[in-house]
């Protein structure tokens, strides 16, 4: 019975997605959903790669929250349009949770959108949203096994960004058996090892990104 | 509508997780919920805390797992009976899989009771599952901001486990902000400082918890 309920959520929430996605290709917008857990990195990426694509792309942004407006105050600084949704207690951003933000950014004036999902490994990988590429973040601090134990996010996504690697010499992560376990739940991962602090590795994730969108502009 | 099917499940599982609670009551059995984000600790915390109860309490513990079973090999080699659950996608442990593991585990031996929830900072908190307490865990390197972004699971819980303190010295975490902003959303939440790696701070929270379930044995 729960069962039923949550497919139905699920399959009316692919239709918003597939009309959110045409919407998109319809402007030549590139639309990237940035996923992970609580306190990974999610909005620190986004800070670096603004920096990064300021004067190259016309970059807009929705910041998914349970609550509070703190990721889009963070964003708004660096003078790109941002939208706060406020999930009011849901765990993930869905298709008509970005729809409802369509009013508020004009879209001509956007090449490249990043929707910076609700912090959580497991849910947000359930729903789409009109996204190009799902990309997910880790942080070295989370230990290796996290490929096995939420497979679903590791085979949705595109790309992995492996944070926080200056801390490598503090944990116990070891980097091959995090490589085997990842492609072994998805062959096809990018995975780029990165640390928004220090910077490392942002050049060869920027040229990631920075191709993809490519293949959308018309 | 959506909201509304939700508010069902809701309320169909707090039935279910009251009478969990009788069942457990009726025995004299302390239940712990244990949750936190992925990565952030709560498998070695469990570890850490059956080394220390060893003698002193019959402990059951219940893993909570979307896929896998590596966590309940982990802890049945403490020589505690463990049962592992397995969600099937589903993002946190409801009453009703709680009580899927009654016929797996003999009450009349056990005296403690841990649950390990899914790795989730959000829904987990939503669905009770007819424990005592539940108690969070977080640690450093998620960031300082987390109790204004995820208000309820520091409202539900009735301790807070700060873990990874080791780290401290290499990430920007600024305690007495954190502590401020955790008590903001619950001022009776007792926080306690931990390294399940070096083992400091746990004597102060098995005294806590010793002292919940003592509560409980009649």
């Amino acid at each position: 019975m729960e069962v039923k309920v949550v497919r139905d959520i699920l399959e009316a929430n692919e239709v918003i997605a597939r009309q959110n996605w045409d919407f998109f290709a319809e402007r030549g917008i590139y639309v990237l959903n940035l996923m992970g857990s609580p306190g990974t990195g999610k909005t620190s990426l986004l800070e670096r790669t603004l920096e990064r694509l300021k004067g190259r792309w016309r970059v807009g942004v929705i910041e998914g929250d349970i609550a509070t407006s703190q990721d889009a105050e963070r964003i708004a600084r660096y003078g790109v349009p941002t939208v706060q949704i406020n999930t009011g207690g849901a765990c993930h951003l869905d298709g008509n949770m970005v729809r409802g933000a369509f009013g508020e950014l004009d879209f001509d004036q956007i090449d490249l959108l990043i929707v910076e999902n609700v912090g959580n490994l497991v849910c947000p990988a359930e729903f789409r949203i009109g996204e190009d590429d799902k990309v997910m973040i880790l942080s070295v601090t989370e230990g290796e096994d996290k490929p096995l134990k939420y497979p679903l996010m590791f085979q949705v996504s595109s790309a992995l960004l492996l944070n926080k690697i200056d801390l490598l010499p503090y944990v116990d992560f070891d980097l091959e058996r995090f490589r085997s376990y990842a492609l072994k739940v998805n062959p096809r991962l990018q995975i780029m090892e990165i640390s928004c602090k220090t910077g490392e590795g942002l050049e060869c994730w920027i040229d990631w990104l920075e191709e993809r969108a490519s293949g959308k502009r018309g």
